[in-house]
C-alpha cells in the first residue's frame, strides 16, 4: 500500500461547529491566558538568568510557585501553540511575546551552546550530571519543537539556529564516539522533536542522533548507575539527588526498546517515547522497532487504557501499575498522557493504515484529551478521573503545568489528524468539517468534508478534481460502527468491503463528485472486562466516539452514584440546544437508591429505591458548572 | 453514677482460645521477632550515639534503612509491649534487653536532661527547633510508656527516673511562664503518656504539663507560624524543614481543641489526641472538653468510619479527607489508627458506660486493629484496605515500623480492656474468657468469665463473693445483638432493661452465683450510608463482632469480585475446624460473572453469570495465605 503521511493542520480549513468552537476558545482565550500565567509564575522570568546564581536550595517565588527544572519546556510547549495560533491567523503581539522569549533564551545560551536555564541560572557547574531525574534533554525537545513550529509559521529561524548551536553541544557531548558519554534523558521527549526536525531539514545528524538514543535506552551498563556512581563519588558515596521512583521502568530504561513488550512506568514518558519509536521505525524501515511499537500497542490497548483512553492509574508514578488497574475515582489518567496517546496513534496509522489507531486517535481525543481543558478555554484538569465525589475542581494553572500546553497545542493543530495522503490517495480519518485542496495523481483536488459530527454520523464528502483522475479515497469507517453505508454520486457502495477499519473508493474522480457517509451511532453501553474489578457489574454509555458520563448538574438531588440502570433500559439520545451551545444528551430510565432517614453510618436494614431516570453529557464537558459529582462506569440494576 | 475504671491487664487471666492464641503468639514470637528487627534495622545501635555526629545528609544504612526522627519512639513501644509480656512470664533475656536499651539512654541523656537520640546524635545544636515535624515531644511520650510499663511490671525505676529528668528539662523550658517557649508537639502522643505518668505517681506537675500541652494547641499567636519564622531568621530567609503537610489541620492544632468539631489532619494524631483529652476531661471533670471529646466522636462514628473501625483513607496524609470518603481498595485504615480508637473509646467509656463506646472498642479490636498482625505474629499491614486486587502482602518490617509495636502492645495488654471496676460494681466489656479477683463492696470477689466468643455468643459468668455482698454486675449487650437473654441462677432477666448498651444487675451476690448470657450473633447484611458512594448496591458481612471479607483462598478461580450477593440469599454460619485452628465462615449463595471469551478490554455485550457459592471469613485473617483478591463490600445482585 501506498505510505501515508498527515496533511499539515495548517493546509486544513476546520468549519465544523464543534472544532470551531474549541479551536475559537483555544486561540482567543487559551493561548493568550497562558501568557499571563506563564509570566504571574515566574516562568518568563526563570529565562532572564539571576547573576550570580541564587544558593542551591529553593526559595519559593514570591506568588506561591517554586523554580521548576523543567520550567523550559513549558515556554517551548507555549511558543509551539502560539505558533500554531499564528497560522490561523498572525498576531503582531503575540509574535512579539515569541520574540521576547526567543531573546531571552539567545541571552542566555552560553558560549558552548549550552541553553537549560534551570542549570545555567542555579547550578552552572552541574550541568548534565543527572540525566535520569532533570530534564534537560526534555526541556531542549520542547523548545525545538517550538522553534521548528515558529519556523514553519512565521519563516524566522532565530530560535532554530538557537536551537540547531544547542542540539551540536549535546551531539558533541553525547554518543557512541570516543570521548562521549552515552548518555539519553528520563524523560523522553527529545527523540520526537528530532525526527520533526529530521522531517523539516532532512539533515542526518538529527536523525543519527535520534537512532542513537533509542537505540542506547536501557542498554548495560546502565549510564543511571554510571552518573549515579560519579555523583556519588563527588559527594563522599552519597547521592544527594532526589530520586523519586527508584526503578529503570519509571523511564521505561530497564531494558532495551526493541525488546520491551509491557507498558510500563510514567505514562508521559512511556507515550513520548512510543511515538518516536514509531516515528523512527516507518523512516528507517526498522521491523523490530515496529514490532516492539504493535506489541506495546496490542499491551496498552488490551489491559490498560480507561474506556475514555485515559492512560496510567497512579499518582504515584504518574503512570502504569498492573494489567487491569483501571481505579475510577482516583485515576490518575494525566491530560498529557492521552495527548501524547494521539501522538503515538497518528505515527502507528503511518506505519501501518489501520483504523484500529485511528480509532484510539479519536477516543483520546474526544474524550481523555478535551476533559483536559474548561469549555471557557482558562482551566484545566491534570488528572482525569473517571468518578467524582465532587471534591475535584478545574485549576487556574499547576506546579507543573505541562498538561496545559499540551491541550492547547494539540487542538491549536487539531486539523492535522484528520487527513492523510499519499501520490494517489486520500485518508479520512477524522470528520467534522474540513475542507482542503491536495496535489493527486498529477492533479489538484479540492476535498470539502461536511457534517455535524461528532454529533451526527451524516458526512458529505465533495471531491472536486481540476482534472479527473483516478485515485483513491479512503474513508475511515470507525470500529464502533456496525452498519455504515455510503454512496457516491447517489450510488451504493459496499461498506462492508472496508479492510482494516477504510472503505478505499478506487476511481476516477471528477469535478463535483459527491460522496454520502452514514455512521449511525445509536446509544450504546459498554462493559469491561472482568479483571477490571473497578467496573464488576457497571457499565459505561457511549454514542459515536464520545464516552459520557452522568453528572449532577443534569441530575438534581446530590451524588450520581445513586442510580442504577436496569440491563433493559434504553438509552434515548436527545439534542440538547440549551447545553454546551448545542449538544446531544443520552437519557435512560433508572433507579434510584433513595437517602431516606439514614442517620448512622452503616445499618443491616437496605435502603429504599424508586424509579427515577437519568440524564448523561459527554464525559469531555464534566466539570464546567461547579462542583459536583460524576461517574462514567455507572451500576447495573 | 459510680465511676468506673478499668482492671489493669495484670489483674485479669484470660483463658479463651480466642485470646490465648493471638496473646502466645504475641509472647512467643511477635515480641521477640520484633527486637531482632530493631537490631536489623540499626533502630537499636542508633541509641548509641556517633561522635562526632555525622553530617546531616542522611547516609543509607548499611541494609537501606535510613535513619529516623522518630526511631526512639519505636524503642520506647517495644519496651512497653515486651514488658506487658513479663506481665505475664517473666524472662531474663527480655529483662536484659531492655536493661541494654536503659543503659544506651542512660549514656545518651544530655547533662541537662534532654534525651533524643536523633538531635543529640546529628543535629545537637538543632534542638527543639522544630516542633511541628520532628518528633521529640512524640519520642519523650513513647519512651515515657516504655519506662513506665517496665517499671510497673519490674519496680525498676531507673527507666523511669532517666525520663523524669527529661521530663523536668521539658517542663522547664516549655509553659506560659516568663521565659518559657509555648510549643507543643506536632504529633500528639505524650500527653497520653504524661497522664499514665501522672495516674501512676499523683504528681501535679504532669498533669498540669498535660493540661498546658492540650489548651495551648492551636492557639494564636501560632507557635508553629514563631519557630518558623525563627529557622527563617536564622537561614536568610529559608525554612529548609521537610513541612509535607503545609495545614494545621493535619497536626490538629488548627484551633483550640475545646473549639473542634470536625475529625480531621493525620488519623493517629487525632485519635492520641482525643484520647488524651478525653483522659484528662474525666481527671480534671472539664465539661468544655468532654463535650468537644463526644462532638468528636459523633462525627467519626457518623461520617468518617470503615465499617472495619479503620480510620483514614488517605495515604497522602495519612488521615482524613472529607464526610463519606471511605475508599476500599486505598484505604489507609493505618492499624495503629484503629489501635488508638480502642485508646479514645476506653477513655470515653470511662466518661461515661455507654456501651456505643465499648461497642467501637470491640468493633477496632476485632478487625481495624488485629489485622494489622499476621497470624503467625511476624509480618503487618500498616494499610488495611477492605479490597485487594491481589497485590498488597503483609510485611516482615517497615521504614516507620510504628505499627507493629502498636499491635503488639495491644495485644500483651488486652485484658485491660476487657473489665471495669467501681467501688460497689464491675462491668463486662468485652467476653472471651476472662478470670479476676476485685474487692467489691467490701468483701473479695472471683469473677469467671467462660465463653468461646467471639465466635459463640454463650457466656457464663461465676461470681464469687468471699462473703455475700450487694454490688452491680454490668453486662455489656453489644449493638449488635438484639434478642439478648440474661439468667442469674437459672432466673431470667430482663435483657432488655439494659440501658446505654449495659444491663445493671444489682443484687446481694453470694459464692456460686451463676449468670449466664446469650448474645444470639446471626449473620448480617450491613448497607453504608448512601453518601458512601463505594459502597452504593453492596454488603457487608457480619456476625457478632466480627466483620467478614471474602478471599481467594476460599473461592478458588481468582478475582473474588466476580461475585454478587441475591439480596434473599441467607447467609450461613458454620464452624470450620480445619481454618486457622478453628473459625467461623459464613456462606452464601452467589451469582459470578464468568470470565468467559473475553478479549478486548470493553465490548457492548454484558459478561455471562452462573450462580455459585461464597465463602466469606472474618475479615483479621486475611492475608494469611498467600497472595490473592479480597473484598469485604461485595455488589448485591
Amino acid at each position: 500500500m501506498a505510505r501515508y503521511a498527515p496533511v499539515n493542520f495548517s493546509d486544513i480549513t476546520l468549519n465544523g461547529k464543534f472544532w470551531t468552537e474549541r479551536l475559537e476558545t483555544v486561540l482567543t482565550r487559551t493561548i493568550p491566558s497562558q501568557h499571563v500565567k506563564l509570566g504571574e509564575t515566574g516562568i518568563l522570568e526563570s529565562l532572564t538568568l539571576p547573576d550570580p546564581p541564587p544558593p542551591l536550595r529553593l526559595p519559593r517565588h514570591a506568588n506561591g510557585f517554586t523554580v521548576q527544572v523543567f520550567w523550559d519546556s513549558d515556554v517551548g510547549k507555549w511558543v509551539e501553540a502560539a505558533s500554531y495560533a499564528l497560522a490561523h491567523r498572525r498576531d503582531e503581539d503575540i509574535e512579539a511575546k515569541i520574540d521576547k522569549i526567543v531573546d531571552d533564551l539567545a541571552n542566555a545560551q552560553a558560549d558552548d551552546g549550552y541553553l537549560n536555564c534551570w542549570y545555567l541560572g542555579r547550578e552552572p557547574d552541574n550541568r548534565w550530571t543527572n540525566l535520569r531525574d532533570n530534564h534537560e534533554m526534555y526541556n531542549a525537545g520542547h523548545l525545538l519543537e517550538g522553534a521548528i513550529a515558529y519556523f514553519l509559521v512565521t519563516g524566522r529561524r532565530r530560535f532554530l539556529d538557537i536551537m540547531e548551536r544547542y542540539l551540536d553541544h549535546i551531539y558533541a557531548r553525547f554518543g557512541t564516539g570516543p570521548g562521549q558519554e552515552r548518555g539519553y534523558g528520563g524523560h523522553e521527549e527529545i527523540e520526537i522533536a528530532l525526527m520533526k526536525l529530521y522531517h523539516l531539514t532532512g539533515e542526518k545528524k538529527h536523525l543519527d542522533f535520534c537512532i542513537y538514543l533509542i537505540d542506547e535506552r536501557g542498554r548495560q551498563p546502565h549510564y543511571y548507575d554510571i552518573e549515579r556512581e560519579r555523583r556519588e563519588a563527588r559527594n563522599g558515596g552519597v547521592d544527594t539527588q532526589r530520586y523519586s521512583f527508584k526503578d529503570y521502568e519509571y523511564s521505561q530504561s530497564h531494558k532495551p526498546v526493541r525488546e520491551q513488550d509491557k507498558v510500563v512506568g510514567h505514562a508521559v514518558r512511556a507515550m513520548y517515547l512510543y511515538t518516536a519509536m514509531a516515528d523512527l521505525a516507518a523512516e528507517i524501515e526498522d521491523e523490530a522497532l515496529k514490532r516492539a511499537c504493535e506489541t506495546l500497542w496490542k499491551d496498552v490497548m488490551e489491559t490498560k487504557m480507561y474506556v475514555t483512553a485515559g492512560l496510567g492509574p497512579s499518582a504515584h508514578n504518574e503512570g502504569f501499575t498492573h494489567d487491569f488497574d483501571l481505579p475510577n475515582q482516583t485515576a490518575y489518567a494525566e491530560t498529557c498522557a492521552s495527548v501524547a496517546l494521539i501522538f503515538w496513534a497518528q505515527k502507528m496509522l503511518h506505519l501501518d493504515l489501520d483504523g484500529q489507531y485511528a480509532d484510539i486517535l479519536e477516543l483520546a481525543l474526544f474524550n481523555g484529551a478535551l476533559s483536559g481543558l474548561s469549555r471557557d478555554g482558562t482551566s484545566y484538569f491534570y488528572a482525569n478521573p473517571l468518578e467524582s465525589d465532587g471534591t475535584p475542581e478545574r485549576w487556574d494553572w499547576h506546579m507543573c503545568p505541562c498538561c496545559t500546553m499540551n491541550v492547547s497545542r494539540l487542538v491549536a493543530s487539531v486539523g492535522g489528524y484528520f487527513i492523510s495522503r499519499a501520490d494517489d490517495g486520500v485518508a479520512f480519518h477524522l470528520y467534522g468539517g474540513s475542507e482542503t485542496t491536495l496535489d493527486l495523481a498529477g492533479t489538484q483536488v479540492e476535498l470539502s468534508e461536511n457534517s455535524n459530527y461528532p454529533w451526527s454520523g451524516d458526512i458529505e464528502i465533495a471531491v472536486d478534481p481540476a482534472e479527473q483522475a483516478e485515485f483513491t479515497v479512503n474513508l475511515r469507517i470507525p470500529g464502533w460502527c456496525h452498519d455504515a453505508s455510503v454512496t457516491v454520486n447517489g450510488e451504493t457502495v459496499d461498506a462492508k468491503a472496508a479492510s482494516k477499519g477504510y472503505l478505499a473508493i478506487r476511481r476516477t474522480w471528477q469535478a463535483g463528485d459527491q460522496i454520502t457517509l452514514s455512521l449511525p451511532m445509536p446509544p450504546v453501553k459498554l462493559y469491561a472486562h472482568p479483571h477490571v474489578i473497578m467496573d464488576a457489574g457497571r457499565v459505561a454509555l457511549k454514542r459515536g466516539p464520545l464516552v459520557y458520563c452522568i453528572e449532577e448538574a443534569d441530575n438534581a438531588g446530590g451524588w450520581v452514584q445513586r442510580f442504577k440502570l436496569p440491563r433493559d433500559a434504553d438509552l434515548e439520545a436527545a439534542t440538547r440546544a440549551d447545553l454546551f451551545d448545542g449538544i446531544v444528551t443520552l437519557k435512560s430510565k433508572a433507579l434510584e437508591i433513595n437517602e431516606g432517614d439514614w442517620r448512622t453510618l452503616y445499618r443491616t436494614r437496605p435502603p429504599q429505591e424508586s424509579e427515577s431516570e437519568v440524564t448523561a453529557i459527554p464525559y469531555y464537558l464534566w466539570a464546567n458548572r461547579g462542583k459536583g459529582t460524576m461517574l462514567v462506569w455507572v451500576p447495573e440494576a
